[in-house]
């Protein structure tokens, strides 16, 4: 899988990518992700990428020709599955649509930045508007690291353990049950015993339990959808 | 404000602070946000923090040892106003909480990695559990950054123009309305002619019209609550 980011502030999106799964992921050869500047895609002068909204107001609005000039460069050696524009109105992102996205040959995202981007592009060449959650952020970066790290965990082959993501939160709509590891006493509090008596079937039920118990306490939605 | 994050994996966190408005808010001395390494905390040999979860099963479970050391140590100097640890069993968050947080002084938060921490250092150690959405990561740090970025830029003075996030979405349970800027014309499609009209009673009421409408379209939730 492919997964191209175009931003106006690439120094963001350093970090994430290149460390602990995500860098597995790509030294595997199962995920490649690009981060383009959208700058180097600008025709006016110092790089001007943004500038002042049509009727005032606060914020900048990064303009449509820096962003169509971009698609268009990165279209002539790239089919895209979906053109995602990360936006806080955007259709909110669960583990269902990761999964979904997992499945996709090349994506292509968009990072907003400050008041966010000309509605034209949106209106005209995005194919998908998804938000990370109901809050605000400076930019669509963090957004995008998040997406791509939800996606691209999902690709089999990606974690060591197939069932390592079987077993996570929200693939079966439940939570996850506890975890503990050593020691088995940390200064007089222990681990339940049911995880110390080896007997699997007995663990396997425990968990089922605890699942289904935390998310009847904290999450009671996840059962009636 | 202080924000410390306790992480295993400090090098996704390189870039998010470093840059943009998080950068500003911490050249100001509004903000000051400081990466933890947790290896610096474990008495183990070759800087070990996890270990096989009890009772079987997929990835490795962070231990309560080192994260009560790095507490501890920490707490010395500061006094935290929450205790967060990042999981997508948390509660989930919003700007609403964005906003509460953006007024306390210390804020302390634990990233999980793999499958998540001991769930004792959970029951006695944790004030706040959070969740960015109902989809799984790799680990709690792009969480801790999406937090970090959310609040950071509420605290007065870190945005340029105090109104700038007033307008935002979900401020005030409203998505916000297009933007538009430069050209005015580009390839036939026109900025709305009331944005170019100058006449600001106009503008204001077309964009709350359009605020209203998105959210309508979008979010009908929002406007139920």
């Amino acid at each position: 899988m492919k997964i191209d980011i175009i931003t106006v502030v690439p120094e963001i999106l350093s970090g994430p990518f290149s460390h602990s799964i995500m860098k597995r992921a790509q030294t595997k050869g199962l995920l490649e992700v690009n981060v383009i500047n959208l700058r180097e895609y600008t025709t006016y002068a110092r790089a001007q990428v943004d500038d002042y909204p049509f009727g005032g107001g606060a914020g900048m609005v990064i303009m449509i020709e820096p962003l169509v000039n971009a698609l268009e460069a990165l279209q002539k050696t790239t089919e895209y599955d979906e053109v995602i524009f990360l936006t806080p109105d955007g259709e909110t992102f669960n583990q269902k649509m990761a999964n979904q996205l997992s499945l996709k040959k090349n994506l292509l995202m968009i990072c907003g930045h400050y008041k966010g981007i000309d509605q034209r592009f949106r209106d005209h060449f995005v194919t998908k508007e998804i938000s990370i959650g109901d809050y605000v952020l400076s930019g669509g970066e963090l957004a995008a690291a998040v997406l791509t790290d939800s996606i691209g965990r999902l690709i089999p082959g990606v974690l060591n353990d197939e069932t390592s993501a079987l077993s996570d939160s929200f693939q079966d709509d439940l939570l996850a049950p506890p975890v503990y590891t050593r020691p088995e006493n940390y200064k007089g509090w222990k681990v339940p015993e049911v995880l110390m008596s080896g007997n699997h079937k007995n663990i396997d039920q425990w968990r089922a339990e605890q699942s289904l118990e935390r998310t009847r306490l904290r999450r009671p939605d996840l059962l009636n959808e």
